[in-house]
């Protein structure tokens, strides 16, 4: 498309000036209208190296007030970064709603450049091709708007641009190996873009190409643009998007109601087995480390399932510095402000590290299911974003082990009332406890359902019978151990 | 995605009745939703031969009242079909608004049979997915919505369905070569399909595939699925839909306010050229029938521009059998509930035909925009899409030839009066008219933008210079001959 794309004419330089002029203010008067609606905008900046995207981006941003927006500019990734899932470092600065964040460069120029040097294989490409396609309708399904630009220039123009700033002492530094490569190999730069700006023309986010020869009339295009895709947005707020069925392998799985609870353990049998354990996974831990794979272990279930309990015999017998327990509340506004998904992406480990969330990212399909804190439409979609989420993770190298501790209903109220009654134990049981209680067999649709939905190959349940807590500990500690040799071969 | 599909696992069997039950009642009161709503909904039963669509679509559509829906079964093209553009057959069949069109079988059949067979290259399959993502694409954009089933059987399964249904003698007309190809050629049908769903999973029309081994169990799975889009699509009508960028090729244009209009002939060049043309034209005429060109030839201008009397010395040329003239008044009902490029679809001539369009589809970007027939949103989105109906017509064969005949304001004056004072010429002039003359202005605007963003390399824009309406109608003359000349080399 960028090939045989011709740019529209240029009007003249009172034109310019008058839209200019037009389109400033109504930037300036829809920055409140976003904040009203909530609505969430990213705006990307791509294109050439020394088109001006930088230039007009500081243009852009003279119309809004700092406090609602951010500028990123996403050059090569840092050595943290590299630590983490391809699309760690774009999850993690996706803006608020009710805000802008604009980007200087995005994922386009790292996935392109890695094709271009060929540190990417063909097959790595398309993989990530995939990821950044369900990111960007990730994001609009879940309510952003996301604006992608393109800036074009020639090649004759970019020589000429990049001797220019290499002549001038104040502007050689920003004349990087990059762009003279890129200039030097304009001709396959072509190629490889063109090939990208197709594959990722997605009509939630589709692409604009600004003819960037001239500053003034780059800027008009952009802002434009901007404002009339901020109007679109404005208008669907609160749209349904559709639910993707669910094209992920799954295992099959039983009711958690079917689940024998039966299973126990002797004490004796516990200690003896725990102390064996622990030790194998202290040795394992270490292994993990050295051969940088990450792990990520998830626990939900029910209230007063033994879930803290569990988790501690598991980290009793790993190394401190290389493990970090997640303990999920509800989201802080911060948090609620953004995709569900991000304050999970957040708090994802280095590779070699371990992350344990007690209570997860499946929050969004049972506590905020049930208590109606997103729309019907937007759980719905929710299993199959989780989906993605884990396959993007498995994808990273990432072993992902997911523990759902059932008890029975009996079980639970024996628990409370233990806890009730027990001076040191008040603080773990409050009135949301008995309330959440009550929708037991509400929770138990949904819990399966989840179940059902979510077991993938690559990240599949697995159920923890905790009404005897010492064989659930002891399941955990086997199928973590299991799982970690598995990856380790 | 099909290779590595897992079915969900399949309830049992007072589970799917209990559900069956209850969609079907859901199903019944959507439709009255879908009415009021006034949207349209195409509904595609794609899958393997004896996979048990047309079984499904049976039990779906009893359900439904008969002025709701209208069925079709999509196998072969007809004679008739071959000589129109790829997309035709299908583009006639869409559902009205409020109403359900169920397809059995779609384009899918078409353009993946043609690959397999190697009918088409890959270079033209390319193509035909690329018109088809664009085809999705404008229906889900003007209002539609497009559930798309896949039904899906295993190579065992069909063997043993085909086997029984030939044994059968009442069925036995029911299996077709085409079936017994696919389950001998399963593997590389599987190949193909799996890419063509990729390809066109496109979240404005996604896929669903449904596994259809069991009968039940696949109309359970289509009527959920088909209720669950409809509530979504529900919630979002008049949802505002992208302004897609244009990415095709465009001619420089000027502003039609600039355009020299002194340009005339005289009375006897004008008659020794009309004669010579004419002569020229139906020669070409003749040519172009047996080459199976089709032509389309669009007049679009001010009131009293002369575009009656233009179309009358072209088509005093051509032999009657070959061309049609289509003038364009509002759209009647039928129409007005469709997309709004149906009529025009519908209108299109055989290969080797001329079909002449008295006013155009370009009235969406100018009386309907004006008038506010259209939404802004719809308006803005048009000019993208008729450049892309244009490039069907192109790529198909045709010749597209584009005038826009230009007089200036006094000139309409004059004209009008005239007609106001001659008793046989007083049909053509209405009170309309005078109205839409005092907004000159406005249209001015709207034609100007419509002449920049249509004018693309494959159908640009021809102005005739109509103050002189002798000097119009030899230009128009020398550039339709000249175009076809071009085309037949």
């Amino acid at each position: 498309m960028l090939k045989d794309w011709v740019k529209s004419s240029k009007p003249d330089d009172e034109e310019m000036t008058r839209r200019l002029q037009k389109v400033r203010t109504e930037l300036t008067d829809r920055q409140l209208a976003i904040k009203e609606n909530k609505l969430p905008v990213l705006v990307i900046f791509d294109g050439w190296g020394a088109a001006g995207k930088g230039s007009v981006l500081g243009r852009v941003i003279k119309n809004l007030d700092p406090r609602f927006y951010k500028t990123e500019t996403l050059s090569k990734p840092s050595e943290d970064e590299l630590r983490r899932p391809f699309l760690y470092r774009y999850f993690v600065r996706i803006p608020e709603a009710g805000k802008f964040s604009f980007f200087d460069g995005s994922w386009m120029d790292e996935i392109t450049r890695n094709r271009l040097t060929e540190q990417t294989t063909e097959e790595e490409y398309h993989a990530q091709l995939t990821s950044i396609k369900r990111f960007e309708r990730q994001l609009s399904d879940n309510g952003y708007l996301v604006v992608k630009f393109f800036f074009h220039i020639t090649q004759a123009e970019q020589k000429k641009r990049l001797r220019e700033l290499a002549d001038e002492k104040s502007t050689s530094w920003r004349v990087g190996k990059w762009d003279r490569w890129q200039n030097k190999h304009y001709d396959r730069c072509v190629d490889v873009y063109d090939a990208y700006l197709e594959a990722t023309n997605q009509f939630i986010a589709p692409w604009y190409f600004i003819d960037a020869k001239n500053r003034k009339w780059a800027e008009l295009q952009v802002m434009e643009l901007l404002v009339k895709n901020i109007d679109i947005a404005l208008q669907n707020t609160g749209r349904a998007a559709a639910i993707l069925q669910n094209t992920f392998p799954l295992k099959r799985m039983p009711r958690i109601r079917e689940i024998d609870l039966h299973k126990s353990i002797s004490d004796a049998q516990y200690e003896k087995q725990l102390e064996k354990l622990q030790h194998q996974l202290a040795e394992l831990h270490n292994r993990i480390y050295q051969a940088k794979i990450p792990v990520i272990i998830a626990y939900e279930g029910w209230d007063a399932a033994g879930k803290g309990g569990n988790i501690k015999r598991l980290t009793a017998a790993l190394d401190p510095r290389g493990f970090e327990v997640h303990p999920i509340a509800s989201p802080e506004p911060r948090e609620k402000n953004r995709h569900y998904l991000w304050r999970f992406w957040n708090r994802l480990p280095k590779d070699g590290h371990i992350a344990i969330f007690d209570r997860t990212w499946y929050g969004r399909v049972m506590v905020e299911r049930l208590e109606g804190f997103c729309s019907e439409n937007d759980w719905q979609r929710a299993y199959n974003e989780i989906n993605e989420f884990e396959k993007e993770l498995h994808d990273w190298g990432a072993v992902v082990i997911k523990f759902w501790v059932q008890i029975d209903k009996d079980t639970q109220l024996a628990r409370f009332t233990d806890r009730q009654n027990t001076p040191e134990k008040q603080w773990k049981i409050t009135d949301e406890d008995w309330r959440n209680r009550e929708k037991w067999d509400q929770y138990e649709v949904a819990v399966d359902e989840m179940i059902q939905k979510t077991s993938t190959v690559f990240a599949p349940w697995h159920i923890l019978e905790s009404n005897d807590k010492h064989y659930a500990r002891i399941k955990a500690l086997k199928i973590v151990i299991e799982e970690l040799e598995k990856r380790l071969g």
